[in-house]
C-alpha cells in the first residue's frame, strides 16, 4: 500500500508498506550491489537510518548466484538484513557491464564479466530471479534506450520495454512483493506518454522513470523527469533510478519523484569526495592536513563526531581501508539527513525555501 | 609500575599502570601502522576490548609526519585513541621496508619508500620521534641482527644495540611514559645474556626480547625466549616484539612472556585465513559455499554471531570491502579472548591444560 500523506506543491510525503516494513517517501536507497553496501555492515545501516537497500540482480544472480540465495530463502536471511529491499531487473548492468550478445524479441543473451558464461536473461528470467532474491519491490526488465536516440529507434526500444514489462507482469507470482513498470522513450514526450499509458493498464505498484542519467545534458533529464511525473498517476510511487546528487534529488522530489538511489555517495566517499552543508569537500587537498575540524560542523554522523580533517586526510593518502569506511558513513548520513530535511520541509510547508537552499549551495 | 599478581608455573598474571590507564598481561597489542587498525576504528577496539595498541614510528614519521602529529598534542588526539599506545622504534621497518643506506655508529641512514627522501635516525631522534608521538610505551632504537648471523656478527650487533640503548636512555625526557630495552644477541646464550645484563644496568621500564620472528625455526625462537625470560628481571614486563600465531603467543607465556603484537590477526584476516576454536578456516574454500554456520561457533563477535560462512565467503569472493572488516573483527575477538582465557587459566592454576589443548588444536 502506498499513501501519499501531504504535499507542498508537487513534492510529496508519503507512505509504503511492504513485504519487510513501512519505507517514508522521498527516500535514498543506498547501493547494496552484491549483498553488501562497501565497507559497512548491517549494523551501520539501522544506525544510519536507512529503510531500504538496493541490490542488483545482475551481480547477485553471477554471484553468490540463485542456488545460494534460494538454500537461505532469499536475500534477507542472506545478508542479514531485515528491511525491505529493492532490485533492479539486471538490464542496466548488461548494458554496462557484461558482454552482451545479442537483444531479440526473447530476451539479452550476454556473457558474465567474471567468468564468461553465456546467459539468456529473459524477462520471465528477471522476475524469477527478483522473485528469488524476495525483494521487497522489483523492476521489470527493460531495454536501455542510449543517449542520443533518434525517435525511431527510442520508439522501437519503448515498444519492446512495453511488450516485455507486459511478460513480467504476466509472470508475477509473489502476491506480497512489489514490481513496478518502467517508462522508457528517451527525451521524446509523445514517446514517454505512450510508455506511461501503456504501463499504466498492466496494474503495477509504482513507476520507474527509466533511460536518464545515460550522458543526457542536466535540463534534458530534468525536463523528462519533469513530464513524466506530471503524467504518472497520483496514488502509485515514483522512484528514479540511478540519480544523483544532492541537487539532482532535491530538483526530482520538486517535480513529484519519491525514491531514489545512487551509488554517488558510496563511490564518492570512496574517491575522497564528500557531500558536507559547507558544500563538497575533497578530502586529498593539502589545505586539510592541521585541520582539526571535523568534515561537516553540521554533521552528527561517527566521522564527524570523532575525527578531523587531518586525520581522515591522513587515512585517505596512506590507503587505509579504515578511511573508506568512516568517508562512506559521512556521505551516506549526508544523504540521508537530506532526505529527512526534504521531508520536513514538504511537512511544514516550506520545501521551496529548502530546494533554493541547495540551489544556491551547489551551484555555486 | 608493573606489578605480577600471580603466577602459574613461569606464567605470569601482572599490570602495568601507564600513563593512559591500566594494561592487564598478559596482552595482544593489535597493530595500528599508521594511526588506526586497518578496516576499524576505535569505537570497534574498545567492542573488542582492546587495552593498548601499536603504532609504527618508521610510517607515522613519514605519514603524516611530525609536525602534523606535534599539532595535534600527540598521537592519541589525532586518532582519537584514549588507551594506551606502544611504538617500535622504526629500525625494524627501515630493515624490512626503507631503501636502507648506512648504518654507522652514528645511526641507521635510509630513504623513505614513499617520497624517496634521506633519513638519519639516530637513537636521539628515534626517542624524540616516539616522545612526540606520545607512546605510553616506546621501544630504543636497536640494530637488528639477521638470521643466521654468526657469533662475531650477532656480538657486533647486539654490543651496537647495547650503545644505542644507553644513548637512548640518556635522552628520555618525559618522566610519565616508559622506555623498554631490546635484548639483543642472535641465537647466543652467552650474547643474549650481555644484552640483558647490559640493559638491566640502564633502568629501563621493561624490556622487549628482540632479533626473533626474522626466518630463524621455531625451536630456535622458542629457545631463545626461554632463555631471555629466565635471565630478565621477574618486575619487569617482557614484551616479545612481532609474536605471533595463538600457538607461538600460548607457548610464550609458559616461558614467561606478558606482551605481544603482530599482524598476523589483521593480516591473515584481509586474506581470508581465520583462527576458530576449531583450528584455521581457509573462507575462500568451496566447501563453504552453503553452510549457514558461522565461522566460530564459540565466538561472540559480530561477524560470528551474525553472519554465515556462505555470506562470508561470497563477501570475499566478491572483494567486498566489508569482508575485510567483518573477518578482522573475528580474528582480534578470537587474539583477544585467546588472552582472556591464558589470563584465567593463570588465575585458576590450569595453564598448562590450556597449553596442552593449544597444542593439539594447532599442531594437527
Ligand atoms: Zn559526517
Ligand atoms: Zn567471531
Amino acid at each position: 500500500m502506498f499513501k501519499v500523506h501531504k504535499t507542498d506543491g508537487r513534492a510529496r510525503l508519503g507512505q509504503m508498506t511492504l513485504a519487510h516494513g513501512v519505507v517514508n517517501t522521498p527516500i535514498f536507497m543506498p547501493v547494496g550491489t552484491v549483498g553488501s553496501v562497501k565497507s559497512l555492515v548491517p549494523e551501520d545501516l539501522k544506525t544510519l537510518g536507512a529503510e531500504i537497500i538496493l541490490g542488483n540482480t545482475y551481480h547477485l544472480y553471477l554471484r553468490p548466484g540463485l542456488d545460494v540465495i534460494r538454500h537461505f530463502n532469499g536475500l534477507h536471511k542472506f545478508i542479514q538484513w531485515d528491511k525491505p529491499i529493492l532490485t533492479d531487473s539486471g538490464g542496466f548492468q548488461i548494458f554496462s557491464l557484461g558482454q552482451l550478445r545479442k537483444i531479440t524479441e526473447e530476451g539479452c543473451v550476454f556473457q558474465s564479466h567474471i567468468d564468461g558464461k553465456k546467459i539468456n536473461l529473459t524477462p520471465e528470467l528477471a522476475v524469477e530471479i527478483q522473485e528469488t532474491i524476495g525483494a521487497d519491490i522489483h523492476m521489470v526488465l527493460d531495454e536501455c534506450t542510449p543517449y542520443p536516440a533518434t525517435p525511431e529507434e527510442a520508439k522501437h526500444s519503448m515498444e519492446r520495454s512495453l511488450r516485455w514489462a507486459k511478460r513480467c507482469r504476466e509472470v508475477k507470482s509473489r502476491d506480497e512483493l512489489w514490481q513496478f513498470g518502467i517508462v522508457q522513450g528517451g527525451m521524446y514526450h509523445d514517446l514517454r506518454k505512450q510508455s506511461l499509458e501503456g504501463l499504466g493498464e498492466l496494474g503495477f505498484e509504482g513507476f520507474s522513470i527509466g533511460g536518464l542519467s545515460v550522458g543526457e545534458p542536466k535540463p534534458a533529464m530534468r525536463e523528462t523527469t519533469d513530464f513524466c511525473c506530471e503524467h504518472l498517476p497520483e496514488d502509485k510511487p515514483r522512484y528514479l533510478m540511478g540519480v544523483g546528487t544532492p541537487l539532482d534529488i532535491i530538483e526530482s522530489v520538486n517535480y513529484g519523484v519519491d525514491m531514489f538511489d545512487c551509488v554517488m555517495p558510496t563511490r564518492n566517499g570512496r574517491n575522497g569526495t564528500l557531500f558536507t552543508s559547507l558544500g563538497k569537500v575533497n578530502i586529498k587537498n593539502q589545505k586539510h592536513q592541521f585541520d582539526e575540524s571535523p568534515l561537516d560542523p553540521e554533521c552528527s554522523c561517527y566521522t564527524c563526531q570523532n575525527f578531523s580533517r587531518s586525520y581522515l586526510r591522513h587515512l585517505f593518502i596512506a590507503k587505509e581501508i579504515t578511511a573508506l569506511r568512516l568517508l562512506t558513513l559521512h556521505n551516506l548520513t549526508y544523504y540521508l539527513h537530506l532526505i529527512h530535511d526534504i521531508r520536513d520541509a514538504i511537512r511544514e510547508d516550506r520545501f521551496q525555501d529548502l530546494l533554493k537552499h541547495h540551489q544556491q549551495l551547489w551551484d555555486k
